[in-house]
């Protein structure tokens, strides 16, 4: 069984056609979520659903469903999907790929299904989450956490962005305004991703199913001291909110560098500093910082020390510090089953998947959260590469990924329950 | 004689007036360079210029001169005056106290003159100069340089803002548009200040001469990565701008934490980052750094180290570093023969002003670097504190440093030559 005979001719064209919608001169995209660009990838792909004979849904999150019915009325769901925002600076495939994926592997799903004269036992759901990312609004997974009751949806239309701006308000901005009823909760999400990580192509695998979740330890740390002239004022009396913020940043670095391989990730990838004036010692320091690890112990305890450092630098510059938010993820599994699945699907094409951790969160992990049993699956990333304009993936790779999990996406609705 | 007897009423009314033109509701100013904030300040003063009877004069780069006629049109010229633009999170005293100071001084010593039917040898000329602070724009004293011919015009008109706005285009924004000659290079230049610096209010003295100017170092410096994504990309394949922006910021401390007390002031105001996503490793960090002492050598020492943390910390963090702007004051000193002058004025009140340096850069610089003989007087600030909505100086130190800068003007437009 080759890819190119499940593939229908055209994948590869949707995903370049999708690629110029909030495209970067450097190859990359820019579509944050509710953003003009986002507007349009949103639009874009319900003209693809509506064209495929999906019914379209937008719940008042935002959350893009398409349904697919294969069996009756009252028959259960399968979902699955992924995201289309991006990064500020990101790449083609981070979210959009299992997106397209999901849509162009549903299609075929139903040719085969009417081909065969099959019938099916559930109905299948395409799903693209809001505002995955995180990138615009924080925390990220909103759609997701909304879908699944983790997180309130008037909680999360009112998120702010660093502008002060709601997503109500970005939504009304780009017209999105959506009123349907979600889909019921499903029997399984299946999410393809590219790796965001370079074990795949380190190892030649093409293939990989993610068995575990990193947990992560998200907190949102504020400094503040005083405003002075950067000049005059005495060394031994500035509130620099920015010197206590390096410190964190290299300790938390530090922290990292002497950890095993693969147990601790650490990461400050957003600083605002106001006023932010050359002559003016910086008032306000706000650090956006991650502390991932697969194992629950070691988050708690770099949480620790992160704490104790905080606090020593808060006291050593003479500012005060803040938490403004936390958000603590618990590591965890996907499920066994699906994985078995998966597993089994990718025998056909006599490929055994790599086992892997994901790092990054995905949509999936709020789902698996309220148990609903899931799984990511995953093809390669050259080097390991995503939120970066120079994200890759062998287009070959990248089409054995859609035949995968349309062979998956047939096992489920077609099996008995 | 008392300060009520010289100043006319109303000059803590005018600063009150002025105070509320880009006023912040912490009692602040926000009249960051040809804002529209600052542009209202500019038409209340060159209305107030006119009311009193001063010739007004804009020049192309926004500087605002009032000429005022005391001696022949031949005559040379005696300048007074400071800024009107302010920090984004400013104090209502920094640089608007001298202008304000300067014009009821002038009109008070014109009052004087008439009163005794004195005959002037020179004329009288007020400036505001244009983006003194450099908050808005980089580098500061953007007005007097040009003045002076340190910066070319249009090399100044042409600065960016950090939104890629340049002065030419914020101007025309405002509705500044200066075409007049500025006025001829003046014999003397007097400039009235708020200390910025907490001598004068620990000595318990209420008027200061600023002897010397502080050196600075002033060093705009960019590390550039690669975005990837923070959680799963290993921890030894990040190439993160910001852990290398960290140590330098740290170590910049550091540096003036171990001098000498009074020998070293460094900083970082402003740091941008991106693309500053929470989930992204920052690909950029740019640093506005500062290195400051009276000692040109502790200056060229402190950039030799500054230069090789920033080398060290890029390799550690696997970025490039790039200086994007470098500029090197030198430290110097102010005209022996202005600053007796002004001693002789202070006796009239019973006062020997302390002598002190300025730390912060001052508009009588770049005018002292070409030959004007310049000097900068101070009364004190409160707690030391200038670039703050805190700034604060007893109003009778206010109003008497306008008499004894109205002293000054009167022996330098009448004294022969």
């Amino acid at each position: 069984m080759s890819p190119s005979s499940i593939c229908p001719a055209g994948f590869l064209d949707r995903l370049d056609t999708f690629s110029q919608i909030g495209a970067t001169p450097d190859g990359g995209v820019d579509r944050m979520e509710a953003t003009p660009a986002n507007g349009a990838a949103r639009r874009q792909l319900i003209a693809w659903l509506e064209e495929a004979g999906f019914g379209v849904r937008v719940d008042a999150i935002g959350n893009i469903f398409g349904l697919m019915q294969l069996a009756g009325q009252d028959d259960p769901w399968i979902m699955t999907g992924s995201h289309i925002d991006s990064q500020p600076m990101g790449g083609r495939l981070d979210g959009a790929y299992g997106v397209l994926a999901s849509l162009d592997a549903a299609i075929a799903l139903r040719e085969r299904l009417r081909a065969a004269g099959g019938r099916a036992r559930a109905n299948l759901c395409l799903v693209a989450w809001t505002s995955e990312e995180g990138a615009r609004f924080q925390p990220s997974l909103l759609g997701s956490s909304v879908y699944t009751g983790l997180l309130d949806l008037e909680a999360g239309l009112g998120l702010r962005d660093g502008d002060g701006i709601s997503v109500a308000e970005a939504f009304a901005a780009i017209g999105v305004d959506g009123r349907d009823e979600p889909p019921p909760r499903p029997l399984a999400y299946v999410e393809l991703h590219v790796e965001c990580a370079p074990e795949l192509e380190r190892s030649g695998e093409r293939l990989g199913i993610f068995h575990r979740w990193w947990g992560a330890h998200k907190i949102e740390l504020r400094f503040e001291g005083a405003t002075a002239h950067t000049g005059p004022t005495p060394m031994a009396e500035r509130r620099d909110a920015l010197v206590a913020a390096a410190e964190v940043i290299t300790d938390l670095r530090a922290m990292a560098d002497a950890a095993d391989i693969g147990s601790l990730h650490t990461s400050v990838g957003r600083l605002e500093v106001a006023p932010n004036s050359p002559n003016v010692v910086p008032r306000f320091a706000t650090l956006f910082c991650e502390i991932r690890s697969p194992d629950a112990e070691i988050i708690a305890a770099g949480y620790q020390r992160f704490a104790a450092t905080a606090c020593g630098a808060a006291a050593r510059a003479r500012v005060a510090q803040a938490t403004v938010r936390d958000e603590l993820r618990e590591p965890g599994r996907f499920d066994a089953g699906l994985i078995a699945v998966a597993e089994q699907a990718a025998a056909q094409f006599g490929i055994a998947p790599m086992p892997l951790d994901t790092i990054a969160a995905h949509d999936a992990i709020p789902l698996a959260r309220v148990g609903i049993p899931s799984v990511v699956l995953a093809v390669p990333s050259r080097d390991g590469l995503c939120h970066s304009p120079r994200e890759w993936t062998d287009p070959r790779d990248l089409e054995l990924g859609v035949a995968w999990l349309s062979a998956i996406l047939e096992e489920l609705v077609t099996r008995a329950r």
